[in-house]
């Protein structure tokens, strides 16, 4: 009963504690979790009117085409319903991707940090991982990503705005990029936070599918359409491609709650616009006391800042926890002082940064 | 771009037509699904009101270790929770199963025909896969799948109940089989409808876990539990095993409104045993009218009967269908004159039946 070799040095998840547990270790009765980029302002009530629509549906399987979710995201994004597939979170199709693609002899491509979900998945089939360190403003080096192409390369994963840095790459850094890696190469680019970025820059990279076959464009409903509990996201990318996802998709992976929540949250423009300028509003309220407190912190595009706070960034996020406010530092990020905060409503920004105050003056500068 | 060689050849999933378009192509105002043995008295409201509870928390993320619901699975069959692992259904347990064990150099087998995910995903990880015809009576042939075990096998998938066969292997015959086979081969028990069986030999498989390292136990909430459209199910296995297991499960392969409908199904006994006594009792029912009219059907023991209808099995799905009720009839399967229908309520059963005495009336007999 020997496990894949390649799959041996995995980290097995450890459980997180629940807020509820949290709670009752500290003594506190409110904690703001700032943690895991969800929206603070919930999810579309269509989407919760949908949730309860399906009541009476529950032992029913799923439509496994996701076939009026598919037609809605297509004629949302103008692309051919045979050029959508969903998974459970972007996540599942990370995993649909590389369990497609990758093989032992493939090499694969991403910044340094990003999101983790790129390399687990390359390492489970064994492919050759390669990370290519961000630059000192915690963007891409696509100059130094694309010197590590080579005919071996299968795929290259840009994550844009970049999890945990929060920084953009524009339309014409990523067309430049396209531009230079070679036909066998795919470009999956992951856009998680595509819809909270206001800067103009930002790519159209549904309307560069027309023009390159080899791009894969990652959304999710977890994020500004807050979903993240109902897990759904997906990928649009040219058909035949597409189509070599599907072949491994599990037949029932997405919930019919999922499905019909995302086409209640896709319809609601009006939260999603809301959602946005609040989030942008939200940026320039925490940016403003950084620049304060004489703070540096990451240009910010998606729904979170990367802030270096001076000092063990285990020690701050700690001194906020005592104070209910759950934020993110990862020593595998190799930033030792920086912490990523999710922008909260401005009530919980406000908190945040009440309580960040206070613990800075606790903690040592490093 | 090229995707993995041994993916090339496998399906496209083809998504079926939605209920509401079948009924408006055959001008039907009443469809009864009797096609994916689904629980035909829905899920327990206590399920539905754990629903219902989490819809203040849609945008927040499921909780990755499902800490409560592994704790009150770990309790209900007295195993320890590092024994469990969950997936969206047990499909996503068998994928990643065969994710972390599977290799290019490994033999897998399984009876034929049984349920399509063991080899699906044992051939998207390269392995070789040994499908063992069940015999006259649709059981497993174990003496059989024994002689094709060697040094090279890896797993064994045993679905009892079998689906679409609907037959059972007691303790006896499994505890044998497991005695035989090396102890570097896992024996999967995909025991999806352990719930509906009533007979006494039925094996108590999680207490032969006690005994033998080398087996795991696939339960679901799919089926009696109602929970289909949620998609979750479980696996219970040695720590060890369960361990690599977990290293290749995305953080969070499963909703929140899953987690927590299944923590209420779970412990609403009395729904599971109506939900059993009333399947039973539809067994009874169906099979008492086929052996009036004269058609052989195998043993069943989950919540379906596979009837041979002695007619082109195709043809007799069509009849049924242009009736309002749908049943599986898969070429697939090898059974070119048989279907298989979900057993449902008495009222559906009934009318099954009606329509099934008509269709024959239709059909010649192959």
């Amino acid at each position: 009963m020997q496990p894949k070799q390649n799959i041996l040095h995995l980290p097995v998840y450890q459980p997180g504690k629940p807020i509820s547990e949290v709670k009752r270790e500290l003594g506190l009765t409110d904690v703001i979790k700032l943690a895991s980029n969800e929206n603070p302002f919930g999810c579309s009530p269509k989407a919760k009117e949908a949730i309860v629509s399906l009541l009476d549906q529950v032992s029913i399987y799923p439509d496994g085409g996701a076939v009026d979710l598919t037609h809605a995201v297509a004629e949302h994004y103008g692309v051919k319903p045979n050029q959508i597939i969903f998974g459970a979170g972007s996540d599942e199709v990370i995993l649909m991707i590389a369990r497609a693609f990758l093989t032992p002899n493939d090499e694969t491509i991403s910044a340094f940090p990003t999101f983790p979900q790129y390399k687990h998945n390359a390492e489970i089939e064994g492919a050759t991982f390669i990370e290519v360190p961000v630059d000192e403003n915690g963007k891409h080096d696509l100059k130094a990503m694309l010197a590590k192409v080579n005919e071996r390369t299968k795929i290259v994963w840009i994550c844009n705005p970049n999890n945990p840095t929060g920084t953009m790459l524009s339309e014409r850094e990523i067309v430049s990029f396209i531009e230079s890696v070679p036909n066998h190469v795919m470009v999956v680019l992951d856009e998680a936070y595509a819809e909270y970025t206001v800067n103009e820059e930002y790519p159209d990279s549904i309307s560069l599918l027309n023009k390159y076959k080899n791009i894969v464009v990652l959304r999710t409903f977890s994020k500004i359409y807050g979903l993240a509990s109902l897990r759904i996201g997906f990928g649009i990318g040219h058909p035949d491609v597409v189509r070599s996802i599907n072949q491994v998709r599990e037949p029932f992976n997405t919930t019919s709650f999922a499905q019909k929540a995302g086409l209640a949250a896709l319809q609601d423009h009006e939260f999603i616009r809301t959602c946005r300028e609040a989030n942008a509003a939200g940026i320039r309220q925490v940016t403003a006391e950084l620049d304060k407190l004489g703070l540096p912190y990451f240009e910010a595009h998606g729904n979170f800042i990367m802030i270096d706070v001076k000092r063990p960034g285990q020690a701050v996020f700690q001194g906020l926890l005592q104070r209910g406010i759950i934020v993110r530092h990862d020593p595998g990020w190799g930033y030792p002082t920086k912490i990523r905060v999710t922008v909260g409503s401005e009530e919980q920004n406000r908190k945040f940064l009440e309580a960040l105050e206070q613990v800075l003056s606790e903690v040592a500068v490093s």
